[in-house]
């Protein structure tokens, strides 16, 4: 396990090779056992193999070649429609329809995204997370006719890995881990917890390429820029009260 | 690593025993080793041993014993502040003060806290993530801390278990898998999924117990009823808006 943990990588490039029915189901079901608010189950997860549909998700993930490469696409799903039709059929009025219970099942959505990763990369597989989901969330809605009380939260793709792809680096531990409680760090803090990162040779062949003059200006400029997270910001909240989470 | 998963159940009572500071920075780095939104790791981790703040999330968390008893409590947040305070250091205008960010970063940490919980269990630790993260988000935010910039999403107590704990049943894989597109139960579909766990002896003394009629009841009114759903809602927005997150 720690192995698998340590070896994650996220794959983007995948064989044609379908995944097991049989593998894929304990996958799947390895998903499940994670921890979940009150064992309510509050999520869904849509397995989609089909080439026609996975064509369309490649249009909603802003075509990400791996999108149609990979041979599963799993949609993660924050879900309160079974347990409110459960609700309805047994004399009682569900009340889940709001900001927290949105929270609620998105965090539990997203504790079954992971233990699906890890095991599908404990039996060779790879996958790659799609944040993309919250992105174009009401397209995915519409390709995969999801009903009112259920938000994709986030996507993977999973399929046997055609590429060796490096381990990825991460900031120190220091920066990301508080003891007792939070310390705001002070400007040499941010300068040592990045300083790595900065100064490796992926980052200064970035900043010659985008002719920038930090790795900063990349991520606020180039990648996230504001108007896009604001764009896409809006959409998401539209789509969410859309989908019947009153806030 | 499929047995940890496997074998996880919530452990509610634990040993006196600290956990050893090189396992549990072991433990939280394989947190980091977790898929991430662009490696901006926009998330922290608070860990909380001392004896006096340990009372005080005891409180936050509506006085859960195994709060008092765990020698490690976790507190995982969405963090913009860290990333933000870079790149104005940078001569980059931050610009994830927005819902979508929140989401991310929400995500995020939320994938750290499945391999902190998975590390911690492969070790022989046992966990309990606490949802009530969100309900009290704002005393946890006062308690720690907390700068703008970041917020609670789930806490998890973490020590040697003092007791074997019964794993808990799932509805069968087919009530949260769809295959290919979102198919919406029907009448039957919901009675078939829930049959086992409204059958279960459990399920019938908790009826008995609680005097009602059907088990959805005592989620809906005993469990999580309207109100207090209401309530905690408005308060995580409040926090979330207080913390910088603009919708």
């Amino acid at each position: 396990m720690y192995n698998t943990i340590f070896s994650h990588r996220s794959v983007r490039k995948y064989k044609k090779n379908p995944v097991e029915q049989q593998l894929l189901d304990s996958v799947l079901e390895a998903g499940t056992r994670a921890s979940n608010t009150g064992n309510m189950q509050v999520y869904s997860l849509i397995v989609t193999t089909d080439e026609t549909l996975r064509s369309g998700l490649y249009e909603a993930h802003f075509k990400q070649n791996m999108v149609l490469e990979a041979p599963v696409h799993i949609t993660f799903c924050a879900d309160i429609h079974r347990f409110s039709a459960w609700c309805d059929q047994r004399e009682a009025t569900p009340c889940y329809d709001n900001f927290l219970w949105f929270c609620t099942a998105f965090c539990d959505a997203i504790l079954v995204s992971q233990n699906v990763a890890l095991a599908a990369e404990e039996a060779g597989l790879g996958i790659c997370y799609l944040g993309t989901a919250m992105y174009n969330a009401d397209h995915i809605i519409d390709l995969l006719e999801i009903p009112k009380g259920v938000v994709p939260v986030v996507s993977m793709v999973m399929g046997y890995p055609d590429a060796e792809t490096p381990l990825t680096d991460r900031l120190p531990l220091e920066a990301v881990v508080h003891h007792e409680k939070y310390q705001v760090p002070g400007y040499a803090d941010i300068n040592r917890f990045y300083s790595d990162l900065e100064t490796s040779r992926q980052t200064l062949e970035l900043l010659e390429i985008n002719k920038k003059n930090t790795l900063a200006q990349i991520f606020t400029e180039n990648r996230y820029p504001r108007e896009a997270n604001e764009l896409f910001s809006r959409k998401y909240l539209e789509t969410i009260k859309k989908q019947g989470f009153l806030f």
